[in-house]
């Protein structure tokens, strides 16, 4: 999936300046699907088309609707941001954009929630969201302009759209991507370090790791080698299970 | 040398509402110093308070001079940013923000100037730079709204200082990290991976992986942790070295 196919969505925006902004700043990073959730502004004023210029499409496509639930229905993952410091619940993992975009971009069709400009995005709105992230900022004043917003996240997005093309062709990386992480979870259960329950959640640790690493094709051959030649090893050495555990 | 010791300068800019919204951009990202070359607005009018909200103090503190030299005059390390494509000296290299801003972050007193609305920086006033960089667009729409562009380019800034202050506070990170690839190599050589006259060679590969994702302690600590448990499951497996290598 590319980049065309993440919705921006903003829950109640205030300002329509903000909301050409935004237009924008998606045409610059090749998103075109904007939604509005029951906009407190007329989103197609004169201000908004001036801040949009050639994001003009964009703006003209952008649609309104009454609830987010209307507005995520079609999408598969589905992304919601804090718009500042707030208390989440304790279980959610709160991501941020880099390591996220990659997950967004793994689906068929994804959405990226904004919130209004004097709240940002409320608890039971962000749980509409399969994940959550905010972006990092200095503690002293996290608040970002939602249209800033949107262009930090769109900007990873695109970012993470060109570091998986260069990784290689679409469908063929992911293959290999993903031959690569079910071979480190085998090698680690094997060798007692992932319990099979706790295994998925662990193992999401080492996926954020390597995303962030952005490896070549020939990098990632690098380290299937290493899984390879160890099983190598252990098959060359007199393997009597009975006997493992003993002192 | 931190954020708050960068400065940002805007030539000419036309906009008194972008000027506001750098304002508040900047304090976001933990920086302060904002100068203005040859204002072609009132950069302190209404409309500036009003973008600029809790970045106020910023705007307040902003200097307006007459040259792009004098903005740049006590600056050791200096980044002009490319507003478009355009034509470049081909001797010049343009870096993209993630790639310069360690770069920028390690003087003592450095600046990113940033170009007016409706031209962007001409090469004459980029050449004054050190160096030269262009946010990543789709090639079908690549001019940023120049407060926008100095969202992304802070927010790149900011996350350089995070993440060279999670890779090392210096000496003990630095020797975390080095215990890490000692294991490793040793790892490595024991399965027969590495042979001692090139393992020097192919160690470097590891490292520039690793030194791309940026690990956080925490990430390092899962990594040994692998290693450890390797180790712990080879020394319950009865070892005969004699019968290594039969079928």
């Amino acid at each position: 999936m590319g980049v065309a196919q993440i919705r921006i969505v903003l829950v109640e925006p205030q300002g329509s300046r903000n909301v050409g902004s935004v237009a924008r700043v998606m045409k610059n990073m090749g998103l075109s699907e904007l939604v509005l959730v029951r906009p407190r502004c007329d989103p197609k004023d004169t201000e908004a088309w001036q801040m949009a210029v050639h994001g003009a499409p964009v703006l003209e496509q952008a649609v309104s609707v009454d609830t987010l639930a209307e507005a995520l229905a079609d999408c598969q993952r589905t992304l919601g941001t804090l718009g500042r410091t707030q208390n989440t619940p304790p279980e959610w993992q709160i991501g941020d954009p880099r390591q996220v975009m990659p997950w967004l971009l793994a689906g068929e069709r994804g959405a990226m929630v904004f919130g209004p400009e004097d709240r940002g995005l409320s608890n039971a709105e962000l749980a509409q969201c399969q994940r959550q992230i905010r972006i990092p900022t200095h503690p002293d004043y996290p608040s970002l302009n939602v249209a800033q917003a949107v262009g930090i996240c769109v900007y990873e997005l695109w970012l993470a759209q060109q570091g998986s093309r260069t990784l290689s062709s679409p469908s063929l990386t992911h293959a290999q991507q993903e031959g690569f992480f079910q071979h480190l979870e085998d090698f680690l259960l094997q060798i007692g370090y992932l319990q099979p329950q706790t295994a998925r959640r662990k193992m999401q640790k080492f996926r954020a790791l390597l995303h962030r690493a952005q490896p070549t094709p020939s990098e990632l051959a690098l380290l299937r080698g290493i899984l390879r030649q160890w099983q190598w090893y252990t098959q060359t050495l007199p393997l009597e299970t009975e006997k493992r555990g003993d002192p």
